[in-house]
């Protein structure tokens, strides 16, 4: 079974490995308080053009994005996101758990406006019941999103001033980052990212790492503490070394943008081959993760070879699928697929 | 600087980075439901002589705590535990962010005893007013302590008939488990914990591995569930196979104890060569933590080449202090501080 | 001002002020635990015919909704509800801030149907991420709905066997009971809701009482340690024969339902008059809650008079608004308010 | 049966029941946003002698004490309290539940001091792993104390200073505070409190009123959004109007202060009685609280008429027990109680 249903099949780029392996009995000291720790922190302030930006390492996506609100929002306030957003409805309610609500806004494609957020805000603050209503008290947005689509830079500067107009901070998930700058219609660079939200994480277990996540605090008013919710959250490894040499890595040359742009360009190809044979796609992503609508036949004919998720019924001839690229993916498997693909109804 | 701060200042033994290194490329299912990890709980199954246990694999303590405390506790019930218990002391009141309190009772070397806990529930329940009150709900303890002391046998026992008959579940923190049953003085058994208590874990993070935690629900009535609680928790690993790998080494041919058995040893020498040196030991731990009495200027001294924690102001001119031994130690550097500790006043 | 905005305008029934009066240097138990209380527990289960009913009272119906629902629900669970609940949208979060999600439902009407609940429970279980996702813990609806409408008996009925397949307690916020019971339409008794539902309770606040809530858990298995939920939640009154005495004066000679009575006939006039005017009616409802939809010249011209809520902007020149009576409802100025409305236009 | 035991066994002073049957059929706003509850507060200022506070009202002080402190504190931060404090022992964990530990200190007699706050703040940051630790975020005083101790103005000024350097808010639980404020000891005005701490409530269950607790913010830091917690927590009364009044009625000729001046000089009867017959008294209290410590055979003697709390076994022969006076205690059922203590033993 080939597998294309997720980007965590895998397990690390090479070079990690080797870097865990030649530093494995050097004794540092724990909590991400160890020169390598140290060493990425820097070089992800490198990649992002500013010295002042507050770097964290977390393990996992939910574990940050429920550390982050939590540290945040006050206890009445809530999380605007899309009504796709993982937050929403991929985190068995872990932001609920930390006893936020998040206040979800219609998408069709993962995305929301500045006017969105906009309208959210003034609902809340024209209503004279409003003490009685959860308020917005920030943004979630993911880039790309969970449907493989982007905010450009003329959207995201949109989101910012809304944001900063309405003193909501900014929250940029980032699980799939590398994916989404490795796309050829992107135009956010991290230095964008830092200016124009408040909060990002730069994902790093489905780009080429074990696992772990870097938070950067852009704005410095969310700083303070924020080690005391890591560790009170369980997001504190003990080991914090490891996460430091796999960021270290991946920062190191390029690497982390080099190899997303082999997922890229992977992804590129499903999406072509797709368009070619006439299918339909469901969103406009250009990322690692393809939605084609496809045939029912032909979706029951790849599942004998390819693991990959059913993603909605789109007719009753025809269903959306998501092939998912990553970091690790062969380039064969990918050509095998488009062959099946090719041969489909030949 | 040699470090005996703590069990957690190396990367992990050698055959968990090898066993990674060769898996590495392999495609596998996520969140622990790959091979990997359902070999390693057949072998924890295996080595607990039980068939019928319910095993998870987490990423790190504090994290395994507050997972399996949030997923057993109604909202009125607290966890019973010593005052020196690492829930009540350092996690960052972990416990009470899931909603809960921490219910500690006095204890001089970590442990607590059947007699203490039958006193609380029965104060508790004798109580007219008790509504008013946090109901005990769970019993916690650890093993070793946090002071490296341990339960026998017999003290387990009593305390598992003690939580029979009031109902309440036994939860064991095995952070150190291994070099618990590395004591010389140890006669608790896995099989012994998967009978004694309702759920249990075995450290990994400070026994050989990178992280994880092994956690074993022996008792059915809690085994509803509890995945979603992780997740919800943010403690679900999405390479899960990570953990799945690491606990498949430890627990092949031994490795865990094996490895355990080293760091003992070394603390006993530790240990012995201070008794010889006349100085007094502050709690009665066999297993890899010494907390010797030391003069302060030998304490001063020491701080030259090693790193180790102060534990307690003694009186003017002694301090407790803290050494720690892990699989990792190199012997070489234990004999290095027994022949700084004899050099003393010689 | 003449206020039709609410049904929490006045104070209480006379009634029950004067057995407050007359009561009030009586010195008795704290907490319900007084004969007053006993007694109100006995004419509700009267009123319920069913002996077998566990009876608590509470302050206001925020607080009653977070305690039953915090009492139920595991932390992965999360309560399925009309999107226009009460507890979604109008409790600041109250519901999240005990860490729980709320799953709303879409509902045009207020109400939700048991295939909505089928369906909801079955997509949880067939999905296969499924430990991903907020699990379906309970059903909350309420009798009668924010917008007036009632279930019927065979809907209740069939809400309560879909709960009972899927193992779902079925939880009724009766904030408006009494008005839900007085309507032309109704076939609910409380005897019904009490076989029907798990937990229901019958609101005081809204319907002749100074406050307070009557908490009626019909199942047992949700009954245990409830008091101790309240008072954790900040809901157990210290003087609880206040609540005694209330729901006494109310369960005794029909009195919550003649004064229920009393708003809905009123209401019915408006209704009627609403409709010979030719003006549509946004809701079906036949309780204390009107919704007709207004020429907007008309709602400015009532608004020189009256108090009461704009609801929605229809078009151009229509908006919906809400008409509620109450208990203390002076027929003469539903009078007023009738002619004004017949006079518009005229 | 005559009741000592609590303060909250009977109504409310007679001027509260004609001033809310009076009113009753009045129709207002909801939520204390209206006429009586606005004068209230402006009363409240007044005694205060201060413009510029912030007052709110809640029902009960459970619910107070969670509000104000899941306001104040941040995920990661506790309470620092007396070990005997209210919410530490009696709130059924309701601090817990909004997620914050309660930061206990020993204390013999109910209160702390600044020392105590001191050493506790310095303790957490000396302390290199305090990010393990839950970090001090505010302070929680009684006034009276659970035992009916007093905070003089110097030590209360102390605590103050200490709060400021520290950056912690200090918040005073006044469940009893007009029974304080009525001590012959006291030194302490409202205007002192509103100066020397952050927050603080009047007491209004306990002195007079059918239930309701003034929360008085001092500190602007504090006040931001705090009804939208009220809501949150359960706590906003819909006719708000109910606590208007109360608080009105009790602020309007002194009537708070001359109907707490009531119980406490019948309880200073009881402690003089039992002074004069040779028994020790367990706190010094002056306060509406006496905890005479009696020989066991008076105890059961008593028991046949009285009602009253065991407090603690002393020895053998003796046990400590509280009696409570209140605004509502009949003077010839304290002689009687007198007369009977005196007889033993004659």
């Amino acid at each position: 079974m080939i597998r294309f249903e997720c980007d965590y099949a895998e397990g690390a780029h090479q070079k990690i490995l080797e870097n865990m392996m030649r530093t494995n009995l050097e004794q540092t000291a724990g909590y991400s308080e160890d020169v390598y720790s140290d060493h990425a922190r820097e070089l992800i302030r490198q990649a992002c053009g500013n010295d002042d930006l507050d770097v964290h390492f977390l393990v996992g996506g939910t574990q940050t994005n429920l550390t982050v609100i939590a540290s945040v929002l006050r206890p009445h306030q809530g999380v605007l996101c899309a009504v796709s957003g993982h937050v929403n409805v991929h985190e068995t309610g872990a932001i609920e758990a930390t006893g936020h609500k998040v206040l979800a806004m219609p998408s069709a494609d993962g995305k929301i406006t500045a006017e969105q957020v906009q309208e959210a805000y003034d609902a809340h603050w024209r209503d004279e019941s409003r003490e009685h209503i959860v308020q917005p008290g920030m943004v979630y947005i993911s880039q790309p999103t969970e449907n493989g689509t982007l905010y450009s830079k003329a959207e995201l500067t949109a989101l910012h001033e809304t944001c900063v107009k309405c003193g909501l901070p900014l929250y940029v998930d980032g699980a799939r980052l590398g994916y989404g700058m490795a796309a050829p219609t992107n135009d956010v660079t991290l230095k964008d990212l830092a200016e124009l939200s408040d909060i990002f994480y730069i994902g790093g277990t489905k780009v080429g790492a074990l696992f772990g996540e870097a938070v950067v605090i852009a704005n410095p008013a969310y700083r303070q503490d924020f080690r005391y919710i890591i560790k009170q959250r369980g997001g504190m490894l003990a080991k914090g070394r490891l996460l430091g040499i796999q960021f270290e890595t991946l920062f190191t040359d390029g690497l982390y943008f080099e190899i997303s742009k082999h997922a890229v360009d992977l992804a590129m190809k499903i999406r072509k081959t797709c368009e070619e044979k006439g299918f339909a796609i469901q969103y406009e992503s250009y990322t690692n993760q393809q939605f084609p609508i496809l045939p029912n036949e032909l979706v029951v004919e790849l599942r004998k070879k390819y693991a990959f998720y059913t993603w909605q019924k789109v007719d009753e001839d025809h269903t959306s699928v998501r092939f998912c690229t990553s970091w690790a993916t062969d380039a064969e498997n990918v050509e095998q697929l488009l062959a099946d693909i090719r041969a489909f109804g030949a």
